[in-house]
């Protein structure tokens, strides 16, 4: 029997908030304890210069869809999110430069506990705890997007690292001197393996290619038995094989998971990462790890993996 | 006051035994909470192409020096150690193929628990516990001899992987089609930083060296001022930098030890992997993580190790 204050409506099951901070879009979503998504809403990134706007337009949007039901916490997935300091740090896509503590801003707006990482990270996490990592304790999560993300899982928890930036595969160096990456060296994974790197791999096999030509349009010219298309999932997935072989010789992850847009070429890009990867394996790693698709669906993996940072605080 | 029934002495304080397991010596000790080694002795790996007879041995040679002190329990670091099976599983340069359940044996020849681990993993284990690691939650440990052995630390516990086999950097390969490794693939990083390595490159560099040099010898000849010795370091430290930095965009370590024969070398590999090191680092990780020398003699560092494998489970 309902014996607080909170009128006559029974308080309900309690809920988190989570909110995927992006470049163009900021998605939130309330998420019960069974990982099922009770509300959805969107802002636009660009409407909020000032991050504490944000933070109070955050609180809003979740606070008029709660319905009487606790609100346990916010988490935040976010480009460059710091674990420990709760701050988004230098972000190469959003408007604030520096160094923003974006998680005290949002739990002052909201008044419950706000946890905040790279939200790649976060994905990693919700696909522990909702989607097809469930029970694993040591895995690898790998997003291939625009660019690549990841998230380590080690002992049963994620890998933060000494000062909160742990698992950035997309930043592992795969080629010396090779392709010129975002963040200003060379060579670095996500400049092969991702949607960006797909369709640079396309216009190096095929320059005559369209200038809107994208990664969806490859994979359709792959399908329809295009050599160049082919040739180009085939040399993404050897680098890609590599590198995650290389990734096993550090944590030896009982699987590795993929998502995000390219994931989503389905066995065009799992057979051959797969081939890739076991042809390149140590010998003691031989036929031991799993290469497999994300349980969660692509539309609310990011929400779902945000509010993992809190339902795994209360697991 | 003695009231126990250990005869007229009194038993003092609990050791530990801590045996290395190489291919040409089997090296053992007894090692008290402090990290003090008390007692050593040393077989000859040659001798015991049986190791059921290896097992009987080590506790007859424990058990010799124990001197009335309750012995915990014996730490093994082995080449290809399993620390959930307790087995030592188709080591490259141990008479014995196949898999082999050594702590069982040791177990039961002692009369204490027998743990047992890859040789560098206990030996990171052992900086942690009574060297320059004390007190650090993320670190990785990394060993120059013949071949490069390491071992990871994360979150304050040493990654075993899903199979037990976790934190084979020797083996990430470097290069696409490199130089040949025992392992039988192409391009792994021990080819290129090890003691092996460093020989190679400068037979390179120097193709009428004597067919006895060794490591030591292109030290020597680097202090000496001899371009193609200091160019053979520069060239190692290159590729280990890089493959350094790329490390850290899997756990991002507060510091990385180097240790072992190669390491001896002091500034004249620590300089230049430093400066490769951080020229390579992908910005967030930047100024932030410690390229540091092992805390422990390297004639005691193995044992050391094998000791704290069981001084870690009575922490």
């Amino acid at each position: 029997m309902d014996t607080t204050d909170h009128g006559s409506r029974p308080p309900g099951d309690p809920v988190v908030a989570g909110v995927d901070l992006g470049g163009t879009n900021v998605k939130g979503g309330l998420v019960d304890r069974s990982g099922r998504v009770t509300a959805r809403f969107t802002l636009a990134t660009a409407d909020f210069d000032d991050p504490r706007r944000l933070a109070a337009a955050l609180a809003h949007e979740v606070g008029v869809r709660l319905g009487g039901r606790p609100l346990l916490g916010v988490g935040i997935g976010a480009p460059n999110g710091n674990y420990y300091r709760g701050t988004v740090e230098h972000p190469p896509n959003l408007p604030w430069p520096g160094v923003t503590p974006l998680a005290a801003w949002i739990a002052e707006a909201a008044g419950v506990p706000c946890l905040l990482t790279n939200d790649a990270n976060a994905a990693a996490l919700g696909e522990g705890l909702f989607g097809a990592a469930r029970g694993l304790r040591d895995y690898l999560f790998v997003t291939l997007g625009t660019g690549l993300g990841s998230g380590l899982v080690v002992n049963g928890a994620l890998v933060y690292g000494h000062d909160g930036f742990a698992a950035e595969l997309g930043h592992v160096v795969v080629e010396r001197g090779g392709r010129l990456c975002g963040c200003g060296r060379r060579g670095c994974l996500e400049q092969y393996a991702s949607a960006t790197g797909l369709v640079r791999t396309y216009r190096e096999l095929a320059p005559d290619a369209p200038a809107d030509l994208d990664a969806h349009h490859v994979f359709q010219r792959a399908e329809a038995g295009e050599a160049a298309a082919e040739a180009a999932f085939e040399r993404m997935a050897e680098t890609l094989g590599l590198a995650l072989a290389n990734s096993v010789a550090y944590t030896e992850p009982a699987a590795i998971f993929l998502a995000g847009g390219v994931a989503a070429a389905g066995e065009r890009l799992f057979e051959p990462v797969r081939r890739h990867f076991e042809a390149n394996l140590f010998t003691l790693y031989r036929g031991k790890t799993a290469i497999l698709p994300s349980g969660l669906p692509t539309s609310d993996a990011a929400v779902l993996g945000a509010a993992s940072l809190i339902w795994t605080a209360h697991a």
